[in-house]
């Protein structure tokens, strides 16, 4: 049965301690196999990708080189370029992998806009760091300009901003179309550019957007079948390396929701992505939400690997 | 009549002399306006844009940040981010002048790759200038490692790479699906990433594509009825100011082979966007090529300005 896919891949997925582009290119070869496996099986699939490393070297060049002839860009503006790089290598490697099995397949890297509502909480308290260091006295010169700066760990101050929520990517009618073409998209790629309305017209902030909450935004825009977060672990654990440790398989929603309030999963990390996956799967109990690591991939939609989060219709209590 | 345009946008309907995004935003901004003027009378547009001031900017950008934390990306790549930075920046604004006039559309821009022949007699006799400007210490090194560089006007040394004829956009059947659907679509920017084909898979290459034939190839792939080449200019002169001087409004094709052959137009200026022209129309008598600037679009489709260049199929000789 054909599955409208969405994968969330995390930057372990493009990016481990090299920076080259020809080091993340190649690692992006060896990610681009295992999502060519979905599509032959003939699955729909949606690409969305993290950006840190790559916006985090954007920002630091920006600012190195900022001069009346090169001036550095805006935060949306980066995560734009970022979009441009990672979506050219995925398109080309991806599209390459495809035609090295004998698939004919568009794939289509398109720049993509994630609204959120400029009364997110979030824009009241910054929390996420970015770009380069600064000495003290930097930081000070810029908190007077109204940036936000914190200590990190004694390797001296950086600039934090807002992660707020995303409630719409913009671009999303375009995906379904593309989808419903037969074409591979690759959207969202660090969680998209933020964006606000202001009555009919849109504008960038100054802020970031986790890319598994853009990922499963997009993912019930589609009505995808399948949100796919991506990460380092084929597993989600609760007392990992510990005598009563649990690797998560197949789990209920209601279960999983009991486990948070259980504070078994860390903020920034393992957190965000389970509830990604249950806000995906909350609105229609026919979907599938998956915690895995790429080479769980084709596994994980065969449903033997990877943690594996359903909609407990029948009894808010069962557990699978 | 409903009518499939492709406009290729100049350097200087997004940057004149200021590089700041705020200054360049507001470049667009103008230039979206006349862009909505053709959607709104119900015509299909896609948009293409050259890249030469921000390429130029991000070449020198990863330049002086190169290090093992953040090295220097490859050409292809730079590009790629170019097409991310003014495809956001476009894709946002067009679609807010649309709003504001009440038409809801969706703009998409979308990394595109241009295939170029591995055989191009371009590769043989790189001439584009690109990036920073380096000392003759510096050059001499880099041609020991196989770059070709120039002396620039007592100014230091430049790399220069090929500017290949673009043969196929490889993204093409996608933009045609998109324009079906409804969609208004940002593609090609800068002239597309280039890349040849290897078998059956691509690979980038060191070069630059012109805009204007990367513009002329894809509205040659989507059957375009119309390519406007977006220039400074209202008009093609000959003869320019001089008492001779002719203003060139509709011509046909055998006079302005007939101009070329006698070197009315320079190369690297007007020569090429006239070849452009040229090469969209001579597969279909049906097609029109535009050569014109940014205020007299509207006016251009409504067949009362611009340099406006037709088939003669009737006779060869025929001046309209």
């Amino acid at each position: 049965m054909k599955k409208r896919i969405v994968i969330a891949l995390g930057g372990n997925a493009i990016l481990t301690d090299d920076g080259t582009a020809e080091a993340q290119r190649q690692a992006i070869m060896e990610t681009v196999r295992h999502i060519a496996d979905l599509v032959e099986e003939g699955h729909e699939v949606v690409l969305s990708h993290g950006n840190g490393p790559q916006i985090g070297a954007i920002l630091i060049q920006q600012q190195m080189a900022d001069s009346e002839k090169t001036p550095a860009m805006d935060l949306g503006t980066c995560g734009a370029m970022s979009q441009g790089m990672i979506g050219y290598w995925f398109q080309q490697l991806l599209k390459n992998e495809l035609a090295r099995r004998g698939i004919e397949r568009q794939v289509v890297a398109m720049i993509t806009q994630s609204e959120v509502s400029s009364t997110d909480p979030a824009f009241d308290h910054p929390t996420k760091p970015i770009g380069p260091f600064y000495t003290e006295e930097e930081a000070m010169k810029m908190q007077a300009n109204g940036d936000v700066l914190v200590e990190d760990a004694g390797r001296g101050y950086r600039k934090v901003v807002a992660s707020p929520k995303p409630i719409q990517i913009v671009e999303a009618p375009v995906i379904q179309d593309l989808l419903d073409a037969g074409h591979l998209v690759i959207a969202a790629g660090g969680g998209g550019v933020p964006v606000v309305r202001e009555q009919y017209t849109l504008r960038g902030v100054e802020a970031v957007i986790d890319k598994d909450f853009a990922a499963a935004q997009l993912a019930q825009s589609i009505e995808a079948t399948h949100l796919m977060i991506i990460t380092g672990v084929s597993n989600v654990y609760i007392h990992y390396n510990q005598p009563n440790q649990e690797k998560l398989g197949t789990i209920s929603t209601s279960r999983l929701e009991q486990l948070i309030e259980e504070n078994h999963f860390m903020a920034g990390s393992m957190l965000p992505k389970v509830e990604a996956a249950l806000q995906f799967i909350e609105a229609d109990s026919n979907r599938e939400a998956v915690i895995t690591d790429i080479a769980s991939l084709k596994g994980a939609i065969a449903e033997t690997e990877g943690t594996r989060i359903r909609y407990d219709v029948a009894s808010p209590d069962m557990v699978y």
